[in-house]
């Protein structure tokens, strides 16, 4: 089959690979519908993240079963599926309290499992699923080509965007802050706005993403950033700061940003990958500012988020404004990474 | 009258200063019954945080109102009170938030108000105590004796204590660790046990403290130190670890201690004054282990806390095990730095 491989830094291709096979009987084999290009691919694409040897990429897919192991019980071959980007057993303790993406005996994609077996990469055609029960969530019925880009986004942005919202507490009435305008820091966006937030402020420089932000409930737009964004801010909150301020970058200078946003006694929810970002301790301390989030559990939102997106009360596939082959996964990347493109999707 | 001045490291005395008078409308004046020696008075003691002058210190008392300001209106003279560390105006948005100890118009004791002009440090026979009716409370009626350290802990270390368990979301049913056995770690177990907490594991390796923590409600005690006690803690919770942590130390240590012993998706709720304590980010996000806390908002939890003192639910003044008259106040702080006491009251 066609798989996508980091080859060097800058160097993405399509290559040829073996096709997945089950390997052990909870398995399932998953025909890729839909994947895309994360925020954090770019990391190793850009060299920030060490890439040692050439290695498969992509964690994020929806598809159909095409094989499943012989324990497989709650999904079947000809399944519409959506797969978390970690997979997880959803039984151990840590599944149990809701936080799949630290499952005793889960793990990603693109790498090898607990048993030394390599499991796909997800911007291929195909992917051996590990845990398949534990992971996947079925869709009722086959959805229509109009509600791929939201089933996608539920493999990870979306269900990331959640986290930060939950993890930063937003209420109902609350005012947040959303630091990061891509596809998860939109997602933050309409996060907010569905957990009742009375005032979302998004913090974006981009008309197209500006513009996305506020048809998912942005109140505010701040296009400053650093002192000057946080100067304008505080001046949208009367000098009080956000009661939940959503880090969906990952960097210092968006973390800094993100607690000098947050008023004491609130919350910075943090889900970008930290490359850099250092918690302000003493401040935190001083000022009562609490941080929270991480990898987010995409399994424990999903059934809900399922369910809003198939009702129609939350579009989160609106982050996709590229569409490619999968053939064409280099230019998605690039456009990626010159942020002409919010997010890319890939059809194999 | 007489206060507490630390002159330089190790050279703490009572000197003869001015009495303290009504400056503004909205100060009382309050007769010292009681006041302590907090671990953290200890750092400048210790010299670790800097004494470039002799300074007044001393932050916790109750007392008797000797006289109050033209616009003080919920305390009278006569009334006995109990004074945050921080004082407050009570009405701002932080501390209509319930956030004190942010409050737009505090400030603390032992140095200038906002206006330059000085508030006593509580070691001593008077204190004036700006904003009144935003900082004390008062009890009903004038307390029994033996009532006095219990009220007194209300100024700090319970209050602190309980914000500790209420920032690490401690749950009725959960699972608690504490890490530090001073007075404010045995609050902080005390304030888990009541919080519903089914086990509360209290790290000490002292037979006293570890006496106090099992009076208060620790269902378990770890004598180990570092990885051999986070490996007890994750022995104790079949290798789960705690749902939240009360970190009650300010170390770097004592934080590193705190983040392994917490479960992914729980809170480390962290109220020790920091010094050297960092945030581990990169394993925070990868454990989704949050972080929370800071200086209590004394003030907020205050009239809920006395009510548990007054009906006898709780006796925090357990943590006394020495008494002082005012003159002995060198011994005092000599005791508590060699931790021969747990903690010194002292009776001017």
């Amino acid at each position: 089959m066609d798989a996508t491989v980091l080859h060097a830094p800058g160097d993405i291709r399509l290559d040829q690979v073996p096709d997945p096979q089950i390997v052990r009987p909870t398995d399932a084999v998953v025909r890729v519908v839909a994947t895309c290009v994360c925020g954090s691919d770019l990391w190793p694409y850009r060299g920030i993240s060490p890439v040692k040897r050439p290695r498969r990429i992509g964690h994020e897919h929806v598809g159909v079963v095409e094989e499943v192991g012989s324990e497989v019980r709650t999904v079947r071959t000809g399944d519409f599926v959506i797969a978390p980007f970690l997979w997880s057993d959803n039984t151990c303790a840590h599944c149990a309290a809701g936080m799949q993406s630290a499952c005793a005996h889960g793990g990603g994609f693109g790498g090898p499992d607990r048993h030394g077996d390599f499991v796909d990469g997800c911007q291929g055609e195909f992917v051996r699923v590990p845990l398949a029960d534990g992971t996947l969530v079925a869709t009722p019925d086959q959805p229509d080509e109009d509600l791929l880009p939201s089933l996608l986004t539920l493999s990870d942005v979306m269900a990331t965007g959640w986290h930060a919202a939950v993890s930063a507490r937003v209420r109902e009435g609350g005012t947040v802050v959303v630091v990061g305008d891509g596809a998860v820091g939109l997602c933050g966006v309409l996060s907010a706005a569905q957990l009742g937030a009375e005032r979302v402020i998004a913090m974006s420089r981009h008309a197209d993403r500006q513009a996305i932000a506020t048809e998912f409930g942005a109140t505010d737009i701040v296009a400053e950033r650093g002192p000057e964004g946080v100067a304008r801010v505080m001046e949208l909150t009367d000098g009080v700061g956000a009661d939940a301020v959503l880090e969906c970058v990952g960097t210092k200078e968006a973390m800094d940003q993100a607690f000098a946003s947050t008023r004491p006694g609130g919350t910075v929810g943090f889900v970008g990958v930290p490359h850099g970002a250092e918690a302000p301790v003493p401040q935190m301390f001083r000022r009562n500012v609490g941080l929270a989030g991480g990898m987010a559990p995409v399994r424990a939102y999903l059934p809900d988020l399922l369910e809003r997106v198939l009702d129609g009360r939350i579009n989160p596939g609106r982050v996709f404004d590229q569409v490619l082959p999968l053939s064409e996964v280099a230019d998605g990347y690039r456009a990626m990474d010159e942020r002409t493109a919010i997010k890319v999707m890939l059809r194999p």
